[in-house]
């Protein structure tokens, strides 16, 4: 995709953000785009909404996108608005997803390296919008926070 | 833990997976329990009984745990009847549980490499009980497996 097209798929991920935090929850969304622009599904954290220890926006996004064939998922595009966490990385290297966008990764770094070293394609949009939601968050609720990434 | 402590829990993960496997789901279970031997979840995969992409053994162990802080799950030991994914190898990482007790790592060797480089103990208990039941699961219906491991 032509980085015209990921800032789009990077706006789905981040209207999911936004869909969480006007919720309560915890601000990072994604989305699963195919390689011909298909999307698949979107999804957000849903830690607070939904009491999950597991539904990271990236988590959300797979489990929305229901049971697929290894296939399908090696013809996707992960977007997420924040650099994704080692289970979320883990979930990633499992499916063979073989792109990841990702929003921003000041606020937190994941295992962008793990990704790579596995031959994942990992693009850094570095969006202010991304920052700017989750940084909120984390101002207003530093605990919540803390237990979403093991603190 | 002791080792008979350990049979204990791994019974506790394969009855999971037996139970699983009765309703016609993939036979991988687990629990966590904490250091004193309290026993916090149980769980087992759901990709069939929920039409889940993310609820594997562990993984169900940890949603059905619910919401914990850090120091909670730093003093527990995580029961599983198949060496983990790398999908819940970084869910182990990410909530910092220090030990790992596998019931078998034949059938499917997962990220115990990754495990241990972090720190985390992990035992295999060569357990076959825990082979029979997910090898017969394969035998029957290989393309369920696949999915569930991403081939």
């Amino acid at each position: 995709m032509s980085l015209f097209d990921d800032k789009k798929g990077m706006q789905i991920a981040l209207n999911q953000a936004k869909k969480s935090f006007a919720e309560g929850g915890i601000p990072i969304g994604g989305c699963l785009i195919q390689s011909d622009g298909t999307l698949l599904s979107s999804g957000h954290n849903q830690r607070v909404q939904k009491g999950s220890a597991i539904l990271h926006g990236e988590m959300s996004v797979l489990e929305n996108a229901g049971r697929l064939p290894a296939t399908t998922y090696r013809d996707c595009t992960m977007y997420t608005t924040l650099s994704p966490c080692s289970m979320c990385t883990g979930a990633i290297l499992l499916y063979g997803i073989k792109r990841v966008v990702v929003g921003e990764n000041e606020t937190f770094m994941g295992g962008e390296s793990l990704l790579k070293q596995h031959g994942v394609e990992v693009v850094n949009l570095n969006d202010e919008g991304c920052k700017e939601i989750l940084q909120k968050f984390i101002e207003e609720k530093p605990q919540c926070w803390d237990e979403d990434i093991g603190v």
